[in-house]
């Protein structure tokens, strides 16, 4: 199931690998995130239980293996090959930082050890499924950091690039510190809180705003919220405060949400509806929330939808996926690339997150702080149920709060201080005198 | 099935049509390009087969109702309103331009006629399915036409917004133009070629450059790629010239292609590789690949990535769903939204493409040219099949051709002619006014 969810290079590796006599050979792969993207001090780590969900299933259908025998790059490969395809699963072992773990530029989001085949074949997906929920919970928390306590709705799956992106769109920000999401399967799946308003359908199904304002109160009740700006909205606020009964509150979709705040706030309140809140959503993101605050708008929540839902000033993630350790018969070899101007660093890592910086050392050695790659699949086999949704958006929360201020801020500042042990310097100086003589 | 994967609040909207009395009356929402992305001259309509498949399946299932009926903004609603969900299909009508075509600002891409809740709660979908296949489809259509016959391929998922829309995205990208994809699972699902060379982890495997190209050249033959740049590029092309026996050719991923394709094509010149193709990938977008050509670069194949999977100088499309007509007891009413500075035109509308303009008109009027709103499902039944990608990917590459120059640049370029007629401008007129008084 999904092993053919891959860049085709990563299966005619693995028939390479095949045919070269390299199914035994241990890989250990790394997968990180090279730079920040642009004005982020950090990538919320997320997606990693549609990870472990994919190594757990990964296997080969027959008709797959039959149409990768008929692609003509597989032409010269012998029948051997495909009869491994056929029994193949994931047997080897998953390090991963936990899901809302901030990381930083260089910073390993997982590694994997298994045989050379089971541990490239997933490069492909690996990648895309963590770098778009760690996008977007990221988003979501600058988002949510800057709106003062003040819910933050995430409402855009529809500018998702597909409708299922939207799913884990929503579970991406709802772990990095919304409120919740319009996204109702990314409820029913994901437990995520769903909430959502009416669209101008509604008004417009109606011969007068006021009889859809009516209504929708009286459907209902406590959790009706009018959109105001089908027509104007101003005069949408007048129709919303000679509503009977109880009504949540307000949408604002469009206009000078400075000014229309205010006014809409003055007739709200002129007209008994003291309680009635003021929602705003449309082309929203977190400088045009910060914006409208600090000049004391009366907004009591945020719909935040394509901005947020496709991290749109920041839409890719600059991850690798990288072998940095093979072994063949017993003998580790280090490796790396050296084409780059960035080291490239060798060899199995851990992350120990200390009050005051990060060192990334070689897997084995001790370090202060919190060891962040933790074994989450060993043998092919999940140890241990992987923290709920709730516990991973907590962490999130936790341990943003505990980054500098300055770490907080929505522009770059000076990067949070990650060096490298004295024996994983020395690792990677051997390998490179080792590989470039 | 998927009936959950859309906003909360057309689902909300459901229940309350539904308490409000109006699940006979008709709607018609459409579904438009409200502006073209930035340095875009038209859109190309992608998705369709998506959008059918997902009318033709609506449904809910028994949990899904299960969830939905425990919702707090559900708490009001009648039991009345679940029954109807278990029993809810879609069986209305689609309209919709063909894959394929080119679409200007304020044209409809699709038009859905049915009992309004059956219209109201697909707009999430429908949305977001057809604007990200759209995107893409663009995108390439952009990489491809400045590429000057030379195959660009696909080879985004890994920056896709997750795995799946990598699948979607490398479909739309060959739509649009791309002579393939890397994305297996494109192939086997939908037909699109797919195309692969080597990641540096199979040099990387090796102790040695020279003995990866030799492995890989004698499993995978005439259509192994050597991969130039793990530890330097120039060294790598030395290593791949003394390859024996055939091979596709090579690729350079990091550096300054235009230095290094001269001397990569000389060395491999002088070692006896003269059919041997260069392929250039990393970091490419149409406006990278038009200025590569412009010095007479000897490349022969581009492989794309980041900025075609997410479209990423343009990654969302303003789309609008919009109810323009609801037909209650057998009597119309057409329905527009004034808050905005844009008309917005109400009616089912066609769109007749003539030779030098289009003209939206009123459905039922008579026009010249082509008309692209054609109806794929009446009644809740796909009427034929819809077309295959090839006719698809062969009626963009013609409707491109046929467009004036300017509109196939890069930079953006004197609209293409699009006018309302006259019977649609009067509607217009006479809906505003009965709205607003």
């Amino acid at each position: 199931m999904n092993a053919l969810l891959t860049d085709l290079y990563e299966l005619t590796m693995g028939a390479a690998y095949f045919e070269a006599g390299k199914t035994a050979e241990r890989a250990v792969f790394e997968l990180g995130v090279r730079r920040l993207p642009p004005r982020r001090n950090f990538v919320l780590a997320a997606g990693l239980p549609q990870v472990v969900d994919y190594l757990l299933n990964l296997s080969f259908a027959a008709d797959e293996i039959a149409y990768l025998r008929g692609l003509p790059q597989f032409q010269h490969i012998s029948p051997a090959f495909f009869d491994y395809l056929r029994d193949f699963r994931f047997t080897g072992d998953l390090f991963a930082v936990p899901e809302g773990t901030p990381l930083f530029a260089g910073e390993p989001m997982l590694m994997l050890r298994a045989p050379i085949i089971e541990a490239q074949i997933p490069e492909t997906y690996l990648l895309s499924a963590l770098s778009f929920q760690s996008l977007i919970a990221t988003k979501a928390a600058r988002c949510a950091g800057v709106a003062g306590g003040r819910p933050v709705v995430e409402f855009g799956t529809r500018r998702a690039h597909t409708p299922e992106a939207g799913v884990l769109g929503a579970r991406a920000a709802y772990l990095g510190g919304c409120a919740g999401s319009s996204n109702t399967l990314a409820g029913f799946r994901y437990g995520v809180p769903v909430m959502g308003t009416v669209a101008h359908s509604w008004v417009m199904s109606f011969s007068g705003e006021s009889e859809a304002f009516r209504q929708i109160q009286r459907i209902l009740g406590e959790s009706a919220i009018q959109l105001l700006d089908t027509y104007d909205t101003i005069q949408g606020a007048r129709h919303a405060a000679k509503t009977q009964g109880p009504f949540w509150g307000v949408r604002l979709d469009s206009g000078d949400y400075k000014t229309l705040a205010r006014q809409v706030r003055t007739i709200l309140d002129e007209g008994g509806h003291k309680d009635a809140k003021i929602m705003v959503s449309g082309d929203l993101e977190e400088y045009r929330i910060r914006d409208l605050l600090a000049d004391g708008t009366p907004i009591d929540a945020f719909g935040v939808g394509t901005q947020l839902s496709i991290s749109a000033d920041a839409p890719s993630l600059s991850t690798v996926y990288k072998l940095v350790e093979i072994e063949i018969c017993g003998i580790q070899r280090f490796t790396a690339k050296y084409s780059d101007d960035k080291p490239s660093y060798p060899g199995s890592k851990q992350i120990f997150r200390d009050t005051n910086r990060d060192v990334i050392a070689r897997c084995g050695e001790c370090g202060r702080g919190e060891a962040l790659l933790r074994p989450i699949i060993l043998g092919g086999r999940l140890i241990e149920p992987l923290p709920t949704l709730e516990q991973a958006r907590q962490r999130a929360a936790e341990s943003i709060a505990k980054l500098p201020d300055s770490l907080r801020q929505l522009e770059e500042a000076e990067p949070w201080p990650v060096i490298h042990s004295r024996e994983l310097r020395e690792l990677t100086e051997r390998t490179r005198r080792n590989l470039l003589g």
